[in-house]
């Protein structure tokens, strides 16, 4: 136990977050169908494809490092999404739902954000320059979703005010 | 159901950061006395004193509501600090301890960021401008903190490097 290095940290985190990105592509799926606006089923069904990328990219990193890709149960991401999915149950039919359903959203945006800035500090410090590159690409992205989600969520958090313009 | 309001979600979403925030004193606890080196520890220790002002706060934001402080089961959070939990136990006398629970810090943190982020949005369109006071000085907090953790992992991730400096 004594001998874990920074690249068996990285491993696990990387196998973590390769499990966390599939099931942010089938939760993705769940949103998309459950939002009211077609703004917010937009945005999450191009998070959806870009996250499809996101999982290739983890396959590279995975190969780079000589290791088939393999996923480890993310306990974090369970979390998340079983919150996610208890807004769809409690506000499914209330005007609230496209709220709630953003804020499930950021949730996994920013779980995703601190996991790649992680990766990429790490990747950094093993001197790993391509997967530094393609954890750089993936983490732009989240943090662009979590920018989009923002704005729709002052543009819906007031549906009446919204219905009005 | 249906008639569910933004005022509903925000108090749900209120009682979840409040069992959140709770269940994040007890862990920083742990995560301090994990800590190997003597900046994270005590990055440790001043955020879990940070943490009890922002339950403090949560309160007064419950009685503006006139509502009593209560916390809803988080499962998000209780799946982001067994994570942290894992790393203790897996890597617990590697060098790479440190880097693993600075890792954990930041998922704690960027799920109270995005938290706090969506409660301040809604108290702002609820027009709850004392709230979102609290709310935003709790947000710059999280954000320090996470900011501050960032630099400590660019220091830690390395700790031959580090030890060598």
């Amino acid at each position: 136990m004594g001998n874990k290095t920074l690249n068996d940290l990285f491993l696990t985190t990387l196998k973590d977050v390769y499990y966390a990105e599939k099931a942010i592509v089938r939760a993705l799926s769940k949103m998309a169908k459950a939002a009211e606006s077609e703004d917010l089923k937009e945005a999450f069904l191009k998070h959806r494809e870009e996250s499809e990328g996101h999982v290739q990219r983890l396959e590279q990193v995975f190969e780079m490092l000589g290791k088939k890709a393999s996923g480890k149960t993310c306990e974090a991401i369970k979390g998340i999404i079983e919150e996610g999915q208890e807004i769809m149950e409690d506000f499914g039919d209330s005007d609230a739902l496209d709220a709630g359903l953003i804020a499930a959203g950021q949730a996994v945006e920013h779980y995703e954000i601190s996991r790649y800035g992680t990766l990429r500090t790490w990747a950094r410090h093993l001197d790993m320059r391509d997967a530094v590159k393609l954890l750089d690409q993936t983490l732009a992205e989240e943090k662009k979703t979590d920018q989009l989600l923002s704005e729709l969520a002052e543009a819906r958090a007031n549906p009446k005010a919204d219905r009005a313009a």
